[in-house]
């Protein structure tokens, strides 16, 4: 192990296995990327399950989600000439794009940070309407005085944008529709105003000029969103080759906003770096990893659904140290430790 | 000819040959898509001219703007190993993209809405900055109170977004910066709020899931915008099968907001079709062109720098009569009349 963090010993806290599926047709697939956030003393997690349809012989099936938010199944039969099923995650049929596996999030609760269980009281998220009808993905919480901010990625067939979700329970959600139109994910607000606007990082990307960049973003309230800047492209020849997005809300410290990362090459591997962006204008990158702060290198991080991926969306931060959780191989959710002060000493090499 | 409009017997209104190239070492390639207003009773159009630089031997030249607005000239050897020249639009050097054609906006005023000629008072605008370096092109201009909003598309290596800039007196502008994040473009916003919020058209595209559709969005200001809505997909088999993009702000009439609009086709044939949207929510789709209400019939717009192309971002309304301004085989600009009541009726076949 070469980078500089410290996985937790019994990884993965939690794998496919662990849940039980939506409902009787389902399959979980997946367990991936959790949003973290801290609630009435308790570490909560936000946590991608990915499932697709219970196998039937000579049909291929693709899950939605209705406007109630509700599993609903499509059947195509293999032979049916307006069936193109030649790639295993997005089929086409009659003109027309399904995905066969869709993700809903599901709320899991901790004393400990570690050993995280559902609870009865607190239901999943489900895609709902027409913007989210292929599901929902990766969410960041972000807390503003007393409210949860969630940005998640919608999927739908007019695209992939950034919906945003607010509660300050976690039973009652406010949906506040689609706040950075397709295509654009990896969207983390900053958790507290700057020069008395709300701040966040997103992720455009251009089938054209430009690429898939963290940009920055200004809004007066949270929902309505100006002012894009581009603060870290892609670098040739370095583990953010292909594409980078941030992670979860950027941590404060005396030199500036932290904002941890994920960088992928042109071979899907994805690591995670760090930028240091200015306390008073993140659109100011101070610093930038040149080297990942964290690579695939455990056993479940190199092998699995999609191997050689780590890749984060959720922390708790107290004092120096980041209790990071994170995606391993887009299949299991674990937790790494790592020291604020060791990151902003890699920024300075 | 079989559309619905009525084309000026003497056009293209401009052509390349009728301006001044914005400096010695540039030559003008197109005039093309004007934004259109009034202002102190005269029209005025907000022509793209796209320019490329004068041809040197041995070498291959690419403008850019720098952050005074200036255009500066970057040489490559045609048999430099890191240049790659094969697409005349775009080449590479050294792993960056330059743009061989860069695009300002030049000012003209008419008296009569047919011969329009520049005035000394009123500069063109070029792309200033980091985000307009390849150019600012196909501005629309919306007036709301006494401000014109123009939103126009920005170009840079940073990917294809939209920008805003308002005037009051089209000597001074105040710069609002980037108003939606890449891949974006045609954007319009109408020209009084609906319930207390600005409204606008915009045009996103998405490399995987989606398309090139038209959607809506909301802002309290003009300059932070979301409650981002699809209202218009591409549809197999029609003029707009391809791609689709907002043209000027729509137009306000009892039956609903009309919004003309551009469809293409995979040849890339540009049409104009129409939309109707609800007065009081105009997310929500009333009626659409099932053909178009103007299709590139004479011959300059069936033959030029890009054939079979009519394009429109502006136009002005007195009545029933729409002065439709529009780019000609994205080389000339010419003008058509249209009567709004013809397109409703198109509208209800």
């Amino acid at each position: 192990m070469t980078d500089i963090a410290n996985r937790y010993s019994e990884n993965p806290l939690l794998s496919p296995k662990d849940l039980k599926a939506s409902n009787e047709n389902m399959v979980i697939e997946c367990l991936l990327n959790p949003g973290t956030f801290e609630f009435n003393g308790k570490i909560g997690l936000l946590v991608r399950v990915a499932e697709r349809t219970v196998k039937k012989d000579g049909l291929v099936s693709v899950p939605f989600y209705n406007n109630l938010g509700k599993v609903e199944i499509l059947d195509f039969k293999l032979d049916d000439p307006k069936l193109d099923s030649s790639d295993a995650r997005v089929i086409n049929y009659d003109g027309v794009d399904y995905l066969t596996t869709i993700s809903h999030l599901r709320l899991l609760f901790s004393d400990d940070g570690i050993t995280f269980s559902e609870a009865d009281e607190y239901a999943a998220l489900f895609g709902e309407g027409e913007y989210e009808s292929y599901g929902i993905e990766d969410c960041r919480v972000s807390k503003i005085d007393d409210i949860y901010y969630l940005t998640y990625t919608m999927v739908s067939p007019n695209g992939v944008g950034v919906g945003l979700r607010t509660t300050k329970n976690w039973k009652d959600f406010d949906k506040k529709g689609m706040i950075f139109s397709p295509h654009n994910k990896d969207c983390a607000i900053f958790e507290e105003k700057i020069n008395n606007r709300f701040y966040a990082l997103h992720r455009p990307s251009s089938p054209e000029l430009g690429g898939n960049y963290i940009w920055t973003a200004e809004s007066p309230d949270g929902v309505h969103w100006g002012n894009h800047k581009c603060i870290a492209k892609t670098r040739a020849s370095k583990f953010d080759s292909k594409r980078l997005g941030a992670g979860a809300s950027p941590i404060k410290t005396k030199e500036g906003w932290l904002a941890i990362y994920h960088g992928a090459t042109e071979q899907n591997r994805y690591c995670l770096g760090a930028l240091l962006l200015d306390l008073y204008d993140p659109s100011i990158v101070i610093a930038r990893s040149e080297e990942p702060i964290m690579e695939p290198l455990a056993e479940y991080e190199k092998t699995g659904f999609f191997g050689n991926v780590v890749f984060t969306n959720g922390h708790t931060v107290h004092g120096d140290e980041i209790k990071l959780y994170y995606g391993a191989s887009d299949e299991h959710v674990c937790l790494a430790t790592l020291s604020i002060k060791s990151i902003l000493k890699s920024l300075k090499k």
